[in-house]
């Protein structure tokens, strides 16, 4: 029996996890096994030096599978031994490993929430081996999910009113795919073609039809038919295989003038998308909805603002982060016990990647609704930091997602990720004007530090 | 018992990968089951329009993780119920779902292959929807892993004879990561920090230890000393978490002149690589290896070239593909056969994303052992395809991946990885030697298109 059968139903539920991870953390842990470190209790930080892509804000996303994830952490049978065969680690190392159980606290940013350089997004609490084993598995969802988020943010922001569909499945790899699909949801999106994304996470799936539809056929009217007599005259015509012009004409000429939508997937966009809307009204179909899915990112959504445009799907540029395909953050120790006992605040000294040690809570202040910093309480100890005196209306960013090991469901499956999606929209609006500019620029917030009360 | 524990042993070994599917593929398919065009017979091909980032050569790679997806690609009874429920497709359709298996053939470019614009990566023969399903999943996995192989190789030349660790599991999504360094390994990197490619892929593992290794403890010295007694004296220390000059001197104090090596994670690399090796030769550590890791890329390795540097390790840059963290191939309906059973050529009209319809096979002309065309020959009918009779000794570049169904098991696995690794390197050496520059630029070799012989 494995050690995760082992374990009973509501535990782990998928295959392991334990080997997303890089070797070091475990010959780390192998070496402060023998010297007694390993049960040091620790705190570590997952925070971004600075915002992908010289934005304004970032967007935090992927906490939900990182709790999915962390729930299957465990090394069974198939891990031990491959540990084992290579050599990675000493018998004393295997023992422990094959005992974990992340039993810590883990406190963070919601989900969907916003962040900007040196926000806690995770503050991880645990003996230094328990913790430190988890930065690979935390650093990879967070930053690809925070990336993507980030880049959809900026879309929605762009797209104003006008519905979003994230198509991008191609361009990314199979299961980042899925992951892409949930954080664009998350950050305003209102729709995937990924059907995994579906089944898993409760994301809305829409679909066209592709080129090769009106290809495999022997005219494009045949196309137009079948598709039509299939999905009913609701569906979306791809109308740019052959002639734009004369692809509109068909289509309307086959499903009616209560066609459902035209897909334009080429050309110009604002231009023909003005020719597509005069024709479609010519011919009477004035409901006609038009989607255009032609390489589009947020400068070529925010060009279309004043296009007769009804929808946007848009692929690579989403799951591609739109430039910035990783969000850069770090997993970093801040606050040890030394060997009294005592709290020590720590950090790399090097200049050009320095960090701020010590414990850290996170608030954010407001004037009138709308947000003014990201205000971060230091601590060189370990009790609870309260909201800094002088700020009493500050919001707190940081909620317990593990306490000593339990994760909070609510933060999990497709509920969190319809959580978080609210979360986004509500904390949005509390953005300045100013980080709304999709240029490159400083943070929208500054970030403040200050001492923790005693 | 679902559809997949039906299959027996040999068949599907993970969970179903038929969801990581664009909805419209599904709803494709529905309309033709409905207009009897499901069963053309069809040529898809996937192909990429141009090389990722204007570099001179793009790398084929995903191939045996495709064939592995393939083999998992089936519609169980969870993947149907949710179809169901949600209304994707009519019953007739999930009844066609449900005994869903891939019987065509698909030929293509050997995993590790070089490929210019318009090379027919992947060929694949089939009914229409059987081939069209498979347009998701074929490009998430060839668009992503060819990207980070095609910066992989770059980094490999810039890198010389100096060995390369992919070391950026956490800068991609976490399965992404496991094939990142798949791709990276078989692009010419020689070991990777992602414990999981190294059980699933057979790829050597490697690490050293992190900034929190020497934060745990009470000193840097304490750090280096139980490294050293846990790990043995050919360990590799981190020695600028506080000053690099007295880090260097600790080190050597503690394990000897005997030290492996050491690492260097910041700082202005040519500068701060120069004076370690000073200071460690004047040690007496000349055998001391000098290991740097500080956001390096293609670029940076070669302005390193000069440089008293052993080894690289690389993160970001090359998870990310350097720039270009996609590939951008298409997967294309190319022939089909008509109502009558001829067989027709086709191809979407649009002239920003033209392509070149029919049937296709490639060859890479040489002269001399060097490389001088990508020569494809487009067959208007489906017999099989010879060599030019103009190029002789050209190198077929296309191979049997799928027969009719059954995988060629010699491209799965580890077995597969080693053999894409050892084409790769074979296959690098015809490039021209204009084409191992970095700097932007066209294709090293020109695409030839010729008609096949009839």
């Amino acid at each position: 029996m494995t050690l995760r059968q082992a374990q009973g139903p509501g535990q782990a539920q998928g295959p392991s996890t334990a080997l997303l991870t890089d070797r070091y953390e475990l010959t780390m842990i192998d070496a402060a096994l023998r010297d007694g470190t390993a049960d040091r209790p620790c705190v570590f930080e997952l925070f971004g030096r600075r915002l992908p892509g010289a934005r304004r804000f970032g967007v935090v996303a992927g906490t939900g599978r990182l709790l999915e994830a962390l729930r299957d952490f465990r090394f069974g049978d198939d891990e031990l031994r491959y540990l084992r065969d290579n050599g990675v680690v000493s018998a004393q190392t295997l023992s422990f490993l094959e005992g974990y159980r992340f039993a810590g606290t883990i406190r963070g940013y919601r989900e969907g929430e916003l962040y900007f350089p040196g926000s806690p997004i995770l503050t991880v609490e645990g003996s230094f081996a328990e913790a430190v084993i988890l930065e690979t598995i935390a650093l990879s969802i967070l930053n690809h999910d925070s990336a993507i988020a980030n880049a959809a943010a900026r879309m929605s922001i762009a797209a104003g009113d006008r519905p979003l569909s994230e198509m991008g499945s191609r361009r990314a790899a199979e299961h980042s795919a899925v992951a892409a699909a949930r954080a664009a949801y998350i950050a305003g999106f209102g729709a995937t073609s990924n059907l995994e994304a579906g089944r898993t996470w409760g994301i809305p799936t829409m679909g066209t039809a592709a080129h090769a539809w009106t290809l495999l056929h022997d005219t494009e009217e045949e196309a137009f038919r079948s598709q039509v007599e299939a999905l009913g005259a609701q569906t979306t015509l791809l109308i740019d295989t052959y002639d734009i012009r004369t692809g509109v004409e068909t289509a309307v000429r086959v499903a009616g003038t209560s066609l459902g939508g035209v897909r334009i997937d080429s050309g110009d966009l604002p231009t023909v998308a003005a020719e597509v809307r005069a024709q479609l009204d010519r011919l009477g179909a004035t409901g006609t909805r038009i989607t255009v899915t032609s390489d589009l990112d947020e400068f070529a959504i925010a060009a279309l603002a004043a296009s007769p445009v009804d929808a946007y799907g848009v692929g690579t540029s989403v799951v591609t982060g739109s430039g910035a395909p990783t969000a850069g953050m770090v997993y970093k120790l801040v606050a040890r016990q030394d060997a009294a006992g005592g709290w020590v605040a720590v950090a790399k000294a090097s200049t050009d990647k320095a960090s701020t040690g010590g414990r850290k809570a996170a608030f954010r202040t407001l004037e009138h609704g709308t947000a003014t910093s990201e205000l971060i309480a230091v601590s060189d100890g370990f009790e609870s930091i309260d909201t800094p005196a002088e700020h009493p209306d500050a919001r707190p960013l940081q909620v317990t997602l593990v306490d000593h090991g339990e994760a909070d469901p609510a933060f999990a499956g497709p509920a969190g990720v319809a959580q978080a999606r609210a979360h986004h929209a509500r904390v949005r609006e509390e953005l300045p004007i100013t980080a709304l500019a999709l240029s490159r620029s400083d943070p929208a917030l500054p970030t403040v530090y200050v001492d923790a009360a005693r």
